[in-house]
Parts: structure tokens; C-alpha cells; sequence
């Protein structure tokens, strides 16, 4: 591709943004621009900065405080019908999570509890009257709620929740009970301070009769934020980041909640007390309604990418300013981006966190298809579902280890509150564990893409994974993504041309990418195959053993899909020097990828040992050819600089 | 090698430790069990454990009481001279560290700023006036002091500081002064709030002439904490972690300070007002200064490790008794620990922890003999600071890791403070970069290594490295460990074996340490050597593209003389038993070693595909073969059962 002048971007008055800068941020945006744009424009950093040394109370009221504030100004509430309220798409209401989580971590997941996930339930699993009963006082904040699933025997297994929600024929009501210990609801949002109401997960029981995991509204607070009788309210207290989001425990001891108050839109009791729901199997009913939780899980990915983006921001500008030790035979001091290792921090980094931006808008836009076809594409959804968490897994691992990365890459400054870096460390960590553990996500991606779709995700018996694997083999196991046509026409052109094989070639990645993910899932499911054979008491080991080969290929799976999706959004970009950059980006996130998993390459014989040195020195050259660029590419990053709130980028810090 | 009995190992009354976990405890605390046990005996949960939730201002008036009562009592003070009220080697004052830290970390750095830097500093580089004048105050805690060396602007950079310390012939005194901005003294524990007193490094300035880099005692703060005139103080406030070490800023504006309190056992003016000095060269005077500073190094390696252990302690223990999910056919539900993907979490570590925890007790006697040597054996000195420097980056390297992974494997209850361990994992983060930023200590390692021990280490010029390199090639470049007769006496034997090849043949892990070491060092140094070659413009380039090489060689050599430590470490445990249980977890370090590096062996063909699966197949195995022992092989880590302060450990928690 010829690379010609660079693009003129308008740099809006007041603003500080490259022009290359500038028109990165557009194409990593992509079709979330205006909203995003709307975001840095109209979002002040007094808005969503949190104090680092705020204690756990002050934290607590300040993210409340600041989470009614956003939502007055139609802020974070994207995604609730435009009857309530809500203003924007569900694709929208990702991408506020996105930028809310440039600002503050705990405002963010507590806007999550508040408006993603009691608010999600109350949308997607209640009706109209729910609707209408709720929604305006949750989209305002008034109304606060908790998403009561997680109890404290079963972190990852909800469908053996042991919450009972007991239908009372003679007063025509429900009891909620919480029969065991192990049934504590734990970890729970807005439960220990300012929760008025919880959406509660547990076994709906009829007539003796079981009816599997349902939703009920209960109060747990009054007004005046006192207990309601027959709720144990517990406070978990101080955690290890998340200062501002209250998490605590719910117990239940024969609590009435009237018949309305069941989130039946799936299954509930009628007016003459008789169990009806639209789906016959409990367990079909169950993955339905768990389906159309899937935007919290999307959100917490989306989320942690953004706190790696600023991480890597606050990094970058400062290693492009701070110098250490003398350039030999100048006596100039050398910035710390000039040093390879430094550039080796960064650089792959920062490509991955376009590419992972990449995916995150595929992934928002298909989110979007499938509430939009509301149901009438099962398959879209349990893609949907599969894609979510990967990428969920992958993008928080990413940004743990990269929050860190640039942390260390700050030095001892890093480890200042000040710099803005250890709270994002710490408050992104747990993110590999809500929603979703990430070991247990991933191994929901291998199953899935084990059955080919042909099962509901989420059901945990490995054995019976094992044994319907056998009916898959030989069929072409790549599920497809929204850039098929891109990839494809991609390879077709490579194939003509001689340089395909160059480890520059867009169509030789694609191929390593692929090639990595068929065999790794097609060598697991021999695997499988052959421990679903086995008698019930040997199976358990023998899948078992397979455990590490599920997690490899669940991340071969998503690093292609990943891949795919920046390939379009390179493809997306008009102007051409835009893409000549974005296209050395891809460059470096496929290599850097292939480089990560070389061990894998050459056990396999898909490169040489030749090849795979070839493969870390063009690593090192792409960082080396990338740094000129590093400022623009972490204003791409679109993280408006002002909330770059870091004492380490101001002028009068030494 | 037959495997016996269980040792009968006494286990004290209240005590609850296992007879093979008692006994793998005295063989992982080899020569300093009696110190260790001592802790374990006498120090309460109470005297080291802070309280997670301890805002700033608290937690660092605890870690002072702390710090002066275990003083007190005879603790944390091993190293200083007898004649003082010091009471143990300097190999013990090591040892001693390293169960503080199974404590608090805080507490930890806080004891290893009073003790072992700022008394350390009067120790090696003060002389028998200094001693008397300062070490009884300094060991009781009561004359409280900083160790002022970094400065703003020059982090890693110590040789180029900018503090000047000038001679003032008419009054006989020197004057202290910051000149820049950047010269600011930064980072500086104790200097925010307790410190009365600073050793501070700065240029040495008689007559005009510079001496280099000199250490000076300056009072900083009065009697009732006021500062000294002429001093500014500065409190950098919240950290990421270590919120109980008040680290701050120290500025000096022509503070005046007598003769006497230049630290001058290697150089100062004497009563007539001339420069002498011992040592001529002012690069080797301030190498030599250093040197004596190495066991500041070792002791943070030696303490990340221990909060690895304990994190490991507490994550393993969990895993034991936390269940998930249902076994298939049974009903039962299945420890974490049974599950594959949480053994790969655990167990490599743990046995990562074993080979640590020996190499730090050779390391510890290293510093023994070299101190005991008194500059008689140069050599030896460099070895060792190269040695404390690899350590140093690859102890808290896994420290930082190991944290997170347990942390993640006890899941949400991983991330309440009340467990432990968050609080971990923030505190032993900046241990990455205090004492020597990883990137840098693993540079240095590389040109000691290229160098082969002609050269002081330090110096950073890498041009002139690359140079001198072109001397060593073809010498062996194996520096060989205290354990090298028992390496050879393996290697001889299994040289007549026919299972030299097998995978848990000692002699090939040592043969596979050794090939990785050497081909990467002499690899190189060939292109150390190019580059080199080149005009001084062209050569930084040159010698930077090198950079993640040489990280590479360090982690090389580093990993083999661990490994030979392990090894020695068995061949002196006399109980059989407990030898067999250890060569297993030797097993799954080397393997584990080999296999993270496997992607390096594929491309240099020291291994082929279907070994490399193997090996991964034998790491698999080896931990489903050590899960049945890993209640022992925590408990053998040392960590007292009353300091492991997690709520999630008690049996009334769900």
C-alpha cells in the first residue's frame, strides 16, 4: 500500500490530539465514534476520576454520587427501552461501559450493578409490568437494586443454586428462602450499603414440583435503608480494589414477595397459581434466560481493555518524556521508549489493544443482531455467547497483565496512587473473576466450539461434551465471523502473489491463525472422543487431563476471531495512511501473537527454528518502526487526555 | 531411588503440621531451621500481621511499633556486629528477613530500611567512630534512619546522582546540596515521617576535584520531628501497596555537616583536609561501595519469595477443601485441587518455591563467605552481586505472578481483603522495582556474564561491554555453584545409565540448563561483539537490538544455577523418604523450566516436536502424582500455620 500524506483531521479548538492521533481514534471508534466522541467532549475528568486515596466509605458514596449525576445527564443508561428513558442501542450501552471505564473502575461496575445487571434483568427477563413498575426508578438511580445469582457454595455453577423460591398457593405468593449456608448470596453489588431491591436467582419450586433457576424481586432494604425482616444483610468489606462498589451477602428466611413480582417472561406462576412457560425444558429455559444476561460479560471484557488503554497511555507519554542513563558518544539521555525491552513492554501492547478494539465493536454490533432478532436465531445467540466469553477471558487476562506491565514500566513512580496506575491494577483484577471465572469461560468456548453448536453452552457435564464430540469430527469446525468476506478476499489475493509466504503477508497470519485453532480443536476432540468412551468412573480423569488443551484451544479460537476482526476494521478505514499505519499494527499483533505461541508452531512443524527466530526479529523491527508513531498510537487509544489523570505527565514533575 | 516410611518428625504440642510437611520444612530451611523455627515459635500472628484494612497514616505508625518491639526482643536485627547488640550472621540476618516477610510487607521494608539499608550503610560503609555514634540508636529503632540514593532524575543511574557533598577547608565541614530539580532524593523510606537522620549519596567534591560518588550523614529532622533548616521534606502520600513505609522526598540547600560524618571506610578528608583514600580508581571506589550493599538485594528476593510461599499456602489449602461442580456418576463434589487446570495454577510454583527457597539459602551462605572474606577474594564479591541480581529479578518476577494466580485461584473470595491476599499481591508489586529495576538487574547479569568477571559490574556503558566481549569468546562461560561436585557426581553417573534420555533424568535437565545457558550467552556475545565493532553512533543501535537477548541470557544462567541448588539441596536432606518426595518436585521444576523455555529448545532443535509434547505430558502428570502430597509440600514452604491471616481458611466459612 503507498503511503501518502497524513490525513487532516480537524483538531477541535482546547484539544491536543495529532492529526494522525486524531484519525486513529475514528478508526478505532469505528461505528461507535459519535458516541464515544460525546464522551471526551462532554465528560469532565471531576466527572469520573476517583480520588485513589479515597477510603472504602468515601469510595462508596462517591460512586453512587457520581453514578446518579452521569445517569441524570443521559449517561450510562444506553440500552433501556426508549419508553423508560433509556436513549441508545444495547451496541450503545457498550460502548458508554467502554468509556465510563476510562474514568473510574468501581463507578463503572457500579453502574454495571445498577443499570447492566438489575436493570438488565428487570429488561430482559421481566415484562412490561415490571417494566414499567421499575425501570424509571433504576434508569435514575433512585431505585437501587442488587443481581442476586452467585452464592457462596456455587461461585460457577448456577444452575445448583440452592436459593428456594416456593410458590404459596393459599396467600398467592412466593417464599424465598436460603436453606443451607452454602446458599449465602455472596459478592453481591449494592448489597452491603445502598441496595433497596435484589433480583434473586433460585430454584423455583410448584407444587413440590421443580421448575429450575428463576428470578424473583425482592425488597431488601427500606426506604430508610434499614433490613426488611427475614433479610440477613452481610457487608464484605474491604477488598483488594473496587473500593467504591459495595459487595456483601444476602441470606433469606422465609421472605413473602408477591406473585407480580416473579421476572416471568420465560416462565412464572399464572393468576390461578398454575406454572406456564413458554420453553417445556428446565434446562433450555435456563440457558434462555442466562442468553439474554450475555451484555454484562461483553461489558466487563470492554471494560477491562479500556483500563489497559489508559495504562498503556500513561506509559507510553511517559516514556517518551523520561530519560535514564547517556547515549554513548553524545551524552544526550536516551528516553525510555528508545530502549528496546521498554519498546517490548509497550508496542505489542498497544497492538493488541487496537486489535482487541476491534473485536470488542464486531462483538457490541453482534450483540446488537441477535437482541434485535429477539430469539429467532438460536445459533447467532449461542455464537454470540461463545464469542462473549472468550473474549471476556482473553481481554481481562490482557489487562491484568498489561496494567502491570505498565506500571513496571513506570518504575517506582508507577507505584505512586498519584500515577494513577496501581488502582487500575488493582481495580481491574477481579475482572478475570466476575461474570464469569475466566478458566471456566474458556472451557465453555471449547465446548461449544466442540459441539459444533449443536448443545446449550454452559452445562458442566464434561462426559456428556465428550461423547456428542464424536458426531462432529470431519465437519469444517471454523466458526465464522462478520469479516468472512474481508479474510476471504484477503486469501484470494494472496494466493497470487509471490510474497504470500512473507511473515508481513496479511494471508499467511490468517493461515497460522487458523491452521492453530482447527488443529488444536480437532486433537481435543480425539481426545474427547475417546475419554467420553470410557466408563463413567474414568472418564472424569481422562477429560480431566484434556483441561489444558480445552483452555489452548478457546484461546486459538478467540486470537483468530480477534485477528479477523482487525483485519476488517483495517478494511473499514478510508484513508489510505491511515491504514498503511494500522495495517504495521496488525503486523505486529499477528507476529506478536504468532511469536507468544511459537513453542506451539514448532512442535507442530508450521515453522522451523529458522523461521521462528525470523519471527522475534521482525517483532523487534515492527516495535523499532512503530516507535516514531507511539504518541499517535496511544491518542488512538481515545482515551481524552485530561483524564489521564497521572502526576507523572505534568510538565513540572521531574 | 526406594521409597521408605514416612520420617517420623516430632510434631510439637499445638502444632499441626504434618510429619513429611515438618520434615520437608527442615530440609527447605537447610541451614538456618533453627532461626526460622524460632520465628515459627515465638512470634505471634499478632506481633507481624497487619490489619488489611489499616488506612496510610495507621499502618505506618504500626509498622514503627512493630518494628521497635520486635527489635526488642532480639528480631530482625541479626548481622550487626555483637559488639553493638547484633545477634546472628550476616547469613542469618537474610534467613531473618525472610520469615518478617511471611508476616507483613510493610513491616518487612520498613525493618529492611532501618536495619538494612540505613544500618547497613553505617555497617560496611561507616568505620568503628560511626558504629558507636550511630548503631545502638539504629538497632533499638529509636535513632531512625533514611538511605538517601535515588534521585528523581536518575532511578537505575546511581553513578551519574547529582547531590553534591562539598568540602568547606575553612570551617571544616562539607556542605549538602541538591542543585536540580531532578536531584531531588525520591522514594526514600522513612523520610516522609519517622526519619531523623539520611545516609545521603551524592559527588564528592574536595577542592575542586571529584572523588565520585561518596555517603554522608545528615541530620534531617530534630528530636520532635521538625526538619533541619536547609532540609526540604517531602511526603509521597498513597502507594499501590506498602501503605505502612512513609517513602518521601529529601532536598538539600547548603546543609552543613561535620568531618566525621562522611561515611569514610573507603575514602574521605582526613583532619587535615586532603582526600585519601584506599581504593584509587573512583569507578572502583564507588563499585566497591556497592558491593557492600548486595544484601539489601538478596533480602528483597528472599522476601518476595516469601509471599509467594504464603499466597501459595494459603491458595493450596483452599483448593484442598473448596468444591465445584459435581463428579460425574458420583455426585460428590470435586475439590478444586482435583481439577488439572488448577494443579498447573499451584503445583509448578510450588515446586518453583522449593527451588527458590534453596538457591536463596546458597545464596545467603555466598553472602556469609564473601562478607567473612573481607574484600580478600574479589571475584567471589562480583559473583555473588551478579548472582544477588538475577535472583533479585526472577524471585520477584514469580513473586508477582504467583500472588495473582492465587489470587485467582481462590476466585472471588480470592479478592476480599480478609484473605490475605490482595494485600499480598500490592505490596510485593514495587519489589520489582526497588533495590534494582528487573529489566536493568537482568542486564547486568548479562555483561557479568559476557565479561566473565573481568570487569566491575554496574558501569553501563554498553559499548564498552560489547568490546571487551570479543576477550572471553571461547572460554567456558559457566560460572560454577557451590553445588558443583554434587552436579558432577549426577552427571558422571548418569552418564553410565541407560536412562540418561528419560525425561526425569537429572543429568538431562542439567545438560538442557547448561545448553540453554551457553548457546545463549555465546550467541550473544557474537553479536555483542558486531556491534561493538561499529562507530559509536551506529553501536547503540546496534547493542539496544540486543537488549531482549540479553534478558534472555540472564534468565538462562539464572535458571541453571537454581537448579543447581535444588539438586545440592536433596542430596543433603539425609531422610530417603523425604529426598524422593523432593526429587519429584525437582522433576517438575526442571520440566516446567524446560517447558515454559520450550519454544527456545524447538528453534535451536535441542528438542523435537513429540519430546516437547512429552514434556508437557510430564508436567500433567507430574502434578496429578504430587497433588496427594501438596498439603505436606505447603506446609513445608514454612509458612507458621497462625500468620496465614485468611478468613477463608477458617471452617466457619462456607
Amino acid at each position: 500500500m503507498t503511503v501518502t500524506a497524513p490525513v487532516q483531521c480537524p483538531v477541535p479548538p482546547g484539544r491536543r490530539v495529532t492529526a494522525t492521533g486524531e484519525g486513529l481514534r475514528r478508526a478505532l471508534d469505528g461505528p461507535f465514534h459519535t458516541t464515544k466522541q460525546r464522551w471526551r467532549d462532554e465528560v469532565s475528568a471531576d466527572d469520573i476520576l476517583r480520588d485513589p486515596t479515597l477510603g472504602m466509605a468515601d469510595a462508596r458514596e462517591w460512586a453512587l454520587d457520581k453514578l446518579v449525576a452521569l445517569a441524570a445527564r443521559g449517561f450510562a443508561i444506553a440500552g433501556f427501552p426508549a419508553a423508560w428513558g433509556g436513549r441508545g442501542t444495547v451496541a450503545e450501552s457498550v460502548a458508554h461501559f467502554e468509556m465510563l471505564a476510562m474514568g473510574d473502575l468501581s463507578l463503572t461496575i457500579k453502574s454495571g450493578v445498577q443499570h447492566g445487571l438489575w436493570g438488565g434483568a428487570l429488561v430482559n427477563l421481566g415484562t412490561a409490568w415490571h417494566h414499567a413498575r421499575f425501570l424509571p426508578g433504576t434508569i435514575s438511580g433512585e431505585l437501587t437494586g442488587c443481581f442476586a445469582m452467585t452464592e457462596l457454595g456455587h461461585g460457577s455453577d448456577v444452575q445448583h443454586l440452592e436459593t428456594t423460591i416456593t410458590w404459596l398457593p393459599d396467600t398467592g405468593e412466593y417464599a424465598v428462602d436460603s436453606p443451607t449456608p452454602s446458599a449465602t448470596k455472596a459478592y453481591i453489588g449494592n448489597a452491603a450499603v445502598h441496595g433497596r431491591w435484589a433480583a434473586v436467582f433460585g430454584q423455583l419450586i410448584v407444587g413440590g414440583v421443580h421448575h429450575g433457576v428463576h428470578v424473583v424481586i425482592v425488597r431488601i432494604r427500606t426506604d430508610d435503608l434499614r433490613p426488611v425482616a427475614g433479610v440477613t444483610l452481610g457487608d464484605q468489606g474491604h477488598k483488594g480494589g473496587l473500593l467504591g462498589v459495595d459487595n456483601g451477602t444476602l441470606r433469606f428466611d422465609d421472605v413473602r414477595v408477591p406473585r407480580t413480582h416473579l421476572l416471568d417472561r420465560f416462565g412464572g406462576v399464572t393468576a390461578e397459581g398454575v406454572y406456564a412457560s413458554s420453553i417445556p425444558s428446565v434446562d433450555a429455559r435456563f440457558f434462555t434466560m442466562l442468553g439474554t444476561l450475555v451484555r454484562g460479560r461483553i461489558c466487563v471484557g470492554g471494560a477491562a481493555a479500556s483500563a489497559a488503554r489508559k495504562a498503556l497511555s500513561i506509559a507510553t507519554r511517559y516514556s517518551l518524556t523520561r530519560t535514564q542513563f547517556l547515549m554513548p558518544g553524545s551524552g544526550a539521555e536516551i528516553p525510555l521508549l528508545d530502549y528496546q525491552a521498554q519498546q517490548r513492554k509497550l508496542l505489542p501492547n498497544i497492538a493488541k489493544a487496537y486489535a482487541y478494539g476491534f473485536a470488542m465493536n464486531e462483538l457490541a454490533l453482534q450483540l446488537q443482531r441477535v437482541t434485535d432478532a429477539a430469539g429467532a436465531d438460536p445459533q447467532a445467540g449461542r455464537q454470540l455467547e461463545t464469542r462473549a466469553a472468550g473474549m471476556k477471558a482473553m481481554l481481562t487476562r490482557w489487562a491484568n497483565d498489561t496494567t502491570q506491565v505498565a506500571r513496571e514500566a513506570c518504575g517506582g513512580a508507577g507505584y505512586l496512587s498519584e500515577n494513577a496506575l496501581t488502582l487500575l491494577r488493582q481495580d481491574v483484577d477481579v475482572f478475570a473473576t466476575f461474570e464469569g471465572e475466566n478458566t471456566v469461560m474458556l472451557q465453555l468456548v471449547a465446548k461449544a466450539l466442540l459441539l459444533n453448536y449443536q448443545r446449550s453452552w454452559g452445562e458442566m457435564d464434561l462426559r456428556g461434551t465428550a461423547q456428542a464430540t464424536a458426531r462432529m469430527l470431519g465437519n469444517d469446525i471454523l466458526e465464522r465471523t462478520a469479516a468472512r468476506s474481508v479474510i476471504d478476499r484477503v486469501l484470494a489475493a494472496a494466493s497470487r502473489k509471490p510474497e504470500a509466504q512473507q511473515l508481513t503477508s496479511r494471508a499467511w497470519h490468517i493461515q497460522m491463525f487458523e491452521h492453530r485453532e482447527r488443529h488444536t480443536i480437532e486433537s481435543l476432540a480425539k481426545r474427547m472422543r475417546s475419554a467420553g468412551k470410557l466408563p463413567v468412573e474414568a472418564s472424569f480423569a481422562a477429560i480431566n487431563a484434556c483441561q489444558q488443551h480445552m483452555l489452548a484451544a478457546a484461546r486459538a479460537h478467540t486470537d483468530r476471531v480477534v485477528l479477523e476482526a482487525f483485519i476488517a476494521g483495517i478494511d473499514a478505514a478510508d484513508d489510505p495512511y491511515l491504514a498503511s499505519i494500522l495495517s504495521k499494527v496488525c503486523d505486529l499483533y499477528a507476529l506478536a501473537t504468532i511469536e507468544e505461541n511459537r513453542g506451539w508452531f514448532l512442535e507442530h512443524e508450521r515453522i522451523d527454528g529458522a523461521r521462528s527466530k525470523a519471527i522475534t526479529e521482525s517483532v523487534d523491527c515492527l516495535c523499532l518502526e512503530l516507535r516514531p508513531k507511539a504518541l499517535a498510537l496511544v491518542e488512538g487509544l481515545g482515551v481524552e487526555e485530561s483524564w489521564l489523570n497521572a502526576a507523572l505527565l505534568r510538565a513540572d514533575q521531574g
